[in-house]
């Protein structure tokens, strides 16, 4: 692993992208790790997976943000308990009816990157990685890269002149098993990630995150080093 | 007070500019009301505030948001209590010294109006209004025109295809004065409202938001119908 002293912010879900990312981050800064705890059903499972790459890479600077009124507006199956998690085939049904799967957390990363822009500013880091993959959350309008080029201008405008703070999503327009040779490639732990929609002890295999995540592999032609419930894949 | 069907959410710190900018809003919404909650020193006095303007208006949609990782962060004297709060004096030094000025909190009005715009998708609000002044936080990056308008832009393509939210700034571009005679004119309830940066019974009177308060009322030419401990103006 490279680094020096240059510092980055790396948003750290605890799955497979976002542990990716990190390592693209740790080629070429100093990290600072930042985990959102939102009320989602897997919160647990993911400050798990946080704290455990963090510790891989040695992180220091960690900062875990409390934004419990995501789950008080709701409007996700992720935090909403009133809405089903999709699997596979529901999520194709969903897909059918609109464009926007019932996973899609409103205007999120916009409020995950606001935190972390804030935190930069005052521990004076230079970048912001985050794991966001446009093919993969094909239908969430966050996941853009046009998004991240306005959000960047915003940056510009909306932070102290001496703040030079850019977001970088290394992964926005990679297929799914090109980040997993790419983790694999530089050393990424995807063994201590976390990408289940469901709270269990294992995996279920049977979400949609799941599916994606197993298909990814067996694209990439590699095991999947996780250990699962069922496969359907 | 008109209003019809249509919603629109404020943000209400409790403050005047807030308060006017609320009744601004009044004027052609039904209201939603946001107010966040930050781990700053007069939070209590502000939540009061909050909730006495929304019963004044009959506002039933309330959302108060905690935001305490904002503690966490640090980097304003509203924040953290290492840092001194400016009064008139030490302000004007600290003008002299940077522009920034140290109750600065880094990039607060995005991480607020991220949290607005989420829940305008849910509960289906077409407007976001924030009672920001350009001239009266002279220094602070997120309250210039130009922000609103690529955050505007931002929500555009970073919300769901079928959401429009719009945020307005109705009094960027005026006077503090001008705020105070606008929002005597459309019956903004003033005499509810909390600026001061100390946390005690009453407005200190010496802060540089108490300050700015007083003079804009003696400006408008009318009298401040809250009470202060002292008067330095």
């Amino acid at each position: 692993m490279q680094s020096n002293d240059r510092l980055a912010i790396v948003l750290v879900s605890g799955g497979l992208d976002s542990c990716v990312a990190a390592a693209c981050a740790a080629q070429d800064y100093k990290l600072a790790f930042l985990h959102v705890n939102y009320g989602q059903r897997t919160a647990k499972k993911e400050l798990e997976a946080f704290n455990d790459i963090a510790d891989y890479y040695g992180v220091n600077y960690r900062l875990v943000c409390n934004l419990d009124y995501l789950k008080e507006i709701g409007g996700s199956s992720l935090v909403d308990q009133n809405l089903n998690i999709p699997n596979g085939i529901s999520e194709l049904h969903s897909i059918l009816r609109t464009s926007i799967p019932s996973t899609y957390v409103p205007f999120r990363n916009a409020q995950f990157l606001s935190a972390a822009v804030a935190w930069a500013e005052v521990i004076d880091a230079e970048k912001i990685f985050i794991g966001v993959v446009a093919e993969d959350s094909a239908g969430y309008p966050d996941c853009k890269d046009e998004f991240y080029q306005i959000f960047n201008k915003l940056i510009a405008v909306g932070t102290k002149p001496d703040t030079h703070v850019e977001i970088i999503a290394p992964l926005i327009s990679m297929k799914k098993s090109e980040i997993v040779k790419k983790g694999i490639s530089i050393n990424a732990p995807l063994y201590l990630t976390w990408s289940c929609y469901k709270n269990n002890d294992k995996a279920c295999g049977i979400c949609d995150s799941c599916l994606r995540r197993f298909r990814a592999f067996k694209e990439a032609g590699t095991r999947d080093p996780i250990e699962y419930e069922k496969h359907s894949g």
